[in-house]
């Protein structure tokens, strides 16, 4: 089982129509069980599984790094991941879901979602700052790497450079599922996220910017926009957003300070 | 409160650095109370709230039609929807997010979730039939709807077409609350389902098949492309399914005997 499925389809094409086999792009249901108990069912590409659920639990606040985990059994072929953790944030597991209204900025919530503001803190190292031209050069490299992938365009990617490199780059049918498996990738690789830059093929929405935010990492840029909730959050928790990063160009929404020469 | 927010950004254009005003896509979080229990938070564009909360409603199962519903208040300020059913589902209560592993096709589940197989119906009408043209002619009217809203390009649209005519439409950051939104719509207005196509300007994943199924919707098509599961939920569910319509362009990827002159 791989990202793609052939399938035979009809072409039709300004009046004339023939039978071809069509590449078409996989959505695999993962249902995730902790301890036995039924918990939440994955949409996703089915490929690199282990970093994605490892991704999910710590983007969930279930746990706080690799070594949380006792177990993590996945069965490919009935979908389905057996998961069992040596401590689970009780806290996590009975807020799982819910949701406070703040009145951040006072115009509407900031966190939506008590579970977000768990772990999630404004990030500290004000000293790590990049130029433009890095950040163009990271995407450029992002998307020499989507190139190698690309069939149908039917998937999001997400990487994490580091120094300059991309360090770990990982794809799914979802934008969600792509920046979990970087996530569970690099904490099991052990990488640090301080000075770390999160790459997205897709938009960079509240949650994708939670989900960044809750690493520590200082910096998320994509290809494409962002919302207006994911700056006003970036905004609080000091990180830096670019979006529209394409060719020679993009733009930068919050944390300017650490982009040099943002003078104007 | 609008799709779209002013926001004060810089913009790096290969060297040079201004100040500038950008319009960013609004990502309005909306949580729903079903009988003063907190259910679920959408994150959605911030317009025609009734309509998504009904057509949420109804694709989860958890009313059949608009006359279930006792009262709907919405407080837009503070994002909350508070809803009284006259009768509830206790059945999609009870299974709300459960799942049971199928052998659909042989080759994993087709039902992955339980309550998605609730309502859900192998669509009967194998005698309306429509023509290549006539998808092509409902997307150009669908597009050119899309251009009227086109801002920064961060929403996706979905429509429904009944007669060569788009009879609802509706936009959200989204593309499940845009199909929401317009099933909760077009229930609203007594709409009838059995010859309509859903249009939409997302891929078809399994869910939004899934949620035009439950309409009992006989077509759906796309500017861009179906999964896999999407494909295969189809062909089980005699849907017609048309993805990439684009210009003088489209595939059919199932439910073949309702496009006329489909022999190659």
């Amino acid at each position: 089982m791989s990202y793609y499925k052939e399938m035979e389809i009809r072409k039709y094409d300004d009046g004339g129509v023939r039978c071809a086999a069509d590449i078409v792009v996989e959505e695999y249901p993962l249902t995730l069980f902790i301890a036995g108990k039924e918990f939440v069912t994955l949409l996703c590409s089915p490929e690199d599984l282990e970093y994605l659920v490892v991704g999910f639990l710590l983007s969930e606040g279930f746990i706080r790094g690799n070594k949380d985990i006792g177990s993590l059994r996945i069965d490919k072929e009935r979908g389905i991941a057996e998961i069992e953790l040596k401590k689970v944030s009780a806290l996590a597991g009975k807020l799982y879901g819910s949701r406070t209204i703040t009145s951040g900025c006072g115009r509407g919530p900031v966190f939506y979602n008590v579970k977000d503001s768990i772990d999630t803190r404004v990030i500290e190292n004000d000293g790590f700052s990049i130029g433009y031209d890095s950040i163009l050069q990271l995407m450029k490299r992002f998307d020499e790497k989507a190139e190698v992938f690309k069939k149908t365009g039917g998937v999001h990617s997400c990487a994490l450079g580091i120094e300059g490199r991309i360090e770990v780059y990982h794809e799914d049918i979802g934008r969600h599922n792509a920046m979990d498996k970087v996530i569970g990738h690099a904490v099991k690789e052990g990488l640090d996220f301080g000075e770390a830059v999160a790459l997205t093929s897709g938009r960079i929405s509240s949650e994708m910017l939670v989900k960044s935010a809750k690493r520590g990492i200082p910096i998320i840029a994509s290809r494409s926009a962002p919302t207006a909730l994911a700056v006003q959050l970036a905004e609080k928790l000091n990180i830096t957003l670019a979006g529209f990063v394409r060719g020679r160009r993009l733009n930068v929404y919050s944390g300017f300070h650490r982009i040099k020469h943002t003078a104007c």
